[in-house]
This record gives structure tokens, C-alpha cells and sequence, in this order.
């Protein structure tokens, strides 16, 4: 099963240097999650040959043209391929009424259901949820209201140990009851706990998405321990002070977020223009973190399944 | 004095097969004028080296997306570069509550001046004049409002005739009056009127662009005897059923017009993403106007001087 993380774009405000603003696919099992969507994001998925057909949810961190200005177009072709099936778009209150006034003016009705759901930026939520994944939206801190999102595997359930049940002779009822989590009886007598039939399956993945924010040490239990983390990293920390002004993180800052957190990886983003080469904001974060990538558009980064 | 069009992207609808939405550059002495602005125009703009800000002028045709989604990422990267010169935008009267509101959400303090001139779909009515130039702008036929705009040089004034004035010993100012297009008068007994010491000057030249719209024929009169015509040829003349119920033209009927028009040049595009060969359309158009171009990304058409 899957879990993976594929850039389209983490170049920071406008394009340059060839790079994209911010959006990435994120593939868990059968998802695929569209995180921000600048301008060109579809030119990108088609770049990239993305089956952007099975794009169900978009999450939108914040309002700035950079994370959100490829939207309408996205939706627009969605329309003129005769898209049936729902959207869901996750993100600030005042996203849905832009949309709706674009849809409006080009006299567009949609052939497909499209619903809102406005992100809080005061709390901590759990704004989607299936059988196999949780999305949790987090306030972060930026000029104008802005969210992180935290893409969770479910807890597996456990295994059958088929050692342990081989000369029980279950029952297809029993088997299924065991799958489920449920304890058994074999007989008045002869009674198993689900815990002894069965072995832990592997542990849920976790990917936290960070964009775009100050140097923010309150997120680090919210994203403690994950298996990745994208932290935007706009300038070098010598541009510590331009980073405050400007409500963004250097790439020591997001090392050191990444390092608190204990998470297995990070991949920085979301550049400044200034920077033509990046390999300085690399190096800055590995020297605090070393499991530290650089967001290259197209790259795609898989969580391995982890071991118990 | 140049008068070229550049094209920018020239597909409909949306981007396929490595081409963009509507836009393109036109150059005019010294003005540069941008008409129609489909997302990744700016990107477009970066990729041919343009030199962008030297855009104070934009001209929207409609609020299909295709046209205009372009349009805020545009106005947003002036803004990160600290543009301050200001930007006219022309087009439809509910565009400018689009881009504001958007701005609004962004908190975004514009550091240039930033106007809105309506376009009119009932009638034929001069968007823009100075010295130079005139744009005229002129309804079509589309599902939505829709305006086509035609560029104007102005007439030139004619010129001195060297050879008419070499014995007359002119003063600067009597020069200059006969430049202005003044009649003179040397002394008490001798006159001249201006066209007897002056000749006539290049005519001026002009290029009109018709897109979307149905098969129109009463913009014949309109564009009549433009050095250069830009249409729409969204489908092949097989699809005029498709091309009606949709309000677009096809190739055939494109160069019907041009034809009509007694146009000097025809370029075709806004072509249909079912459309990956676009040579059938342009021999389509060929078939019944022979100067006939196909808009490709990146082409630079010059309309050359003109003789007298």
C-alpha cells in the first residue's frame, strides 16, 4: 500500500528558475490528495502524466496566489472533460465564494458535485476521514490565515497469526471475527483473546505538510514523529530577519522543527526566487538535520512501510 | 516602428499537447500591449524573454478562463517586484470585482495604480487612444459577452518634400508648421497650401483579433482591409454543427472572413484540444485564403511597413 509524496511545484510566490508554485500529490493507498494548487498545478499533472482524473480532495493551506491560483483552472477543465464524480476542496472560508464568482461569470455549470469545506485556523481538526486515512488541519502562522495538514495512515488491524490458530480449525465466522479485532470462543471451555491469535500489523505512516509559516515551535507535537515532514524553508537563515518580517522559516529553522519533532524525514520547499542555486539551503538544514531532501518538482518520495 | 504580434498560447479551452490558453504580445512603436491572458501567461512571458513590465495595457476578450485566469498571478508577480507604474486593464465590467476581491483576501496593498476599463458588448466604441495608436474594440458572438479589439496606427503625418522646399529658404517654424500640416505662407503674395510641399506619409497599419466567436459577417466591415486578422478556427468545417452549439468558428469559416475582410494576412488559432496535427486546419483555411498562418507558441508575425 502505498504512500507517497510527489512535488509539482515549491517554488515560493511567483515561478522562476523553471520552478512551479507550491502544489504536491500525496498517493495514500487508493487517495490521491492534491495539496495547494498554484498557478500551472494542471500543466504540471499533465507534465508529470498524473491520473489528476482520480483527485478527489484538494486542500488549500492559505490564500496567497501562490498555493491556490491554478484552482479554478483545474476545476474548469474537471467541467469541460465532463468530470462527474465529487470534489471536495478543503481550505479558507472565503475560497469557495472566488470559485463560485468565476464558475458564475463564465455561465459554467458544472457537471460535477463540488463541495467546500472552510479549514479552521484556531484549532487543531479533523477535516477528513475514510477506513484508511485521517487528515488533520493545523493552525500555523503566517500574514494572513494559514493551515498545515497532517495526512494519517489508519492503525492496520492485526494480523491472523497463523502459527498460533493452524490447529484450531476456525470457522470462516471465526476468522473474521478475529480480523476484526474481536476475541473467540472455540468451545465452552476453550476461549482466545484476540491479542493471542494475533500479531501487531505494521504501524501507521504519518506525513505533515508545513506551509507557509514563521518559526513555529507549537506545531512540533502536532507533527511529532513523523515519517516526513515538508517544511517551507524561503531563505537562508542569514535572511533570518526578511524570514520574520515575512512570516516564513529559514532552512535552519526548518531543520530544527524537524530535529524537535524527531520525524524521520524532511524535505524542504518553497524557495525564494533569490535563490537560483539551492544546494546552500540544503546544506543549512543537513547540518542541523540530516535526512533532509530538497523539493524538486516531479521527485517523488515514498514513506517505506515502517517495521514494527 | 515595429508593428509585431507575438503568440503566447493559442489552444482553446485548455492546455494540450504542450500548448497554453489564450494569449499574446502585441508590439506597436512602443507600446506593449497584452490581449487575453490564460493561465501561464506570466510563465509563457518569462519562457520568450519578454520584457514584461513594459505591459501597461491588457485587453481581456471575455470570462471564459481560457482568456483571463492568468490574469491575477500576473498582477500579483508586478506586485512582488514592486511595480509601480500603472496597468490598465480592459475588459468585462465583473473582472474587476474578480481580481479585487481576490487581492482582498491575499492582503495585498498594490504598489502601482491599478484601473479597470469596462468593455462594451452592444456596441463598437475607442477603449484607448494617444498619439500613436487606437484600439477600438467590438462585440462578437459568443455563449458569454464577448468583445474582438482592433489596433489602429494612427495616421501619419505626411511628410516634407525635400525637393518642393529646397528653394523656399523655410524657417524652423514654417518647417515645423508644414509638419503639423499647416498651410504656410512665405510672404505677402506667396502661399502654399500644405499638401503642395508635403507628401503623403505611410499608411497606417492595423491588426484585429476576432476570438471566440461565432461565424460573424457583420464584423466584415469592421476589420475591413487589416494588414493582419487573428480568428478563431476552433474546429475543422466538418464540426460546424459543433462549432455553432458551442459559438465558435471553424477554419473554413475563418478564412471566409478574411476573405471577406479583403484582409492582407490571416492567422488561425484557439484550436481544439481534439486537434493534436493542426496542419488539416490550416489547409482548410488555405483552401479558401491562401495567406493563412497557424498561431504557434512563440511566433513573432511583423506586419510590414506598408507602400503607398
Amino acid at each position: 500500500m502505498s504512500f507517497d509524496v510527489q512535488i509539482l511545484g515549491s517554488n515560493s510566490a511567483m515561478a522562476a528558475h523553471n520552478r512551479h508554485p507550491s502544489s504536491q500529490c500525496i498517493f495514500i493507498h487508493h487517495h490521491v490528495f492534491l495539496v495547494d494548487c498554484g498557478e500551472g498545478t494542471q500543466f504540471q499533472l499533465q507534465k508529470y502524466k498524473l491520473k489528476f482524473f482520480r483527485i478527489d480532495n484538494i486542500f488549500i493551506s492559505h490564500l496567497h496566489g501562490d498555493h491556490y491560483f491554478g484552482l479554478i483552472g483545474l476545476l474548469t477543465t474537471y467541467q469541460l472533460l465532463r468530470r462527474e464524480t465529487k470534489i471536495t476542496i478543503f481550505g479558507p472560508p472565503q475560497l469557495e465564494s472566488i470559485i463560485r464568482l468565476q464558475l458564475e461569470v463564465s455561465d459554467s455549470k458544472l457537471t460535477y458535485p463540488l463541495e467546500f469545506v472552510s479549514t479552521q485556523t484556531d484549532e487543531t481538526s479533523i477535516i477528513f476521514e475514510d477506513d484508511d486515512v485521517e487528515v488533520v488541519s493545523f493552525p500555523v502562522k503566517h500574514r494572513i490565515p494559514c493551515t498545515g495538514f497532517l495526512f494519517k495512515e489508519k492503525v492496520f488491524p492485526r494480523k491472523v497469526n497463523a502459527d498460533a490458530v493452524k490447529d484450531l480449525k476456525l470457522s470462516s465466522e471465526q476468522y473474521y471475527a478475529l480480523r476484526k479485532g474481536e476475541d473467540i470462543r472455540i468451545s465452552k471451555d476453550i476461549y482466545f483473546s484476540n491479542q493471542q491469535l494475533t500479531l501487531p500489523n505494521l504501524p501507521p505512516r504519518t506525513y505533515a505538510y508545513c506551509t507557509d509559516t514563521l518559526f513555529l515551535p507549537s506545531i512540533v507535537p502536532i507533527i511529532q514523529y513523523a515519517d516526513l515532514l515538508y517544511h517551507e524553508s524561503t531563505f537562508l537563515n542569514e535572511s533570518a530577519a526578511r524570514a520574520k518580517e515575512t512570516f516564513h522559516s529559514t532552512a535552519y529553522q526548518a531543520a530544527q522543527i524537524a530535529k524537535d519533532a524527531e520525524v524521520k524525514h524532511l524535505i524542504i520547499g518553497h524557495f525564494s526566487s533569490k535563490y537560483q542555486d539551492l544546494s546552500p539551503l540544503l546544506r543549512e538544514a543537513q547540518d542541523t538535520f540530516e535526512d533532509t531532501s530538497l523539493a524538486i518538482e516531479g521527485m517523488i518520495y515514498s514513506i517505506p512501510k515502517q517495521k514494527n
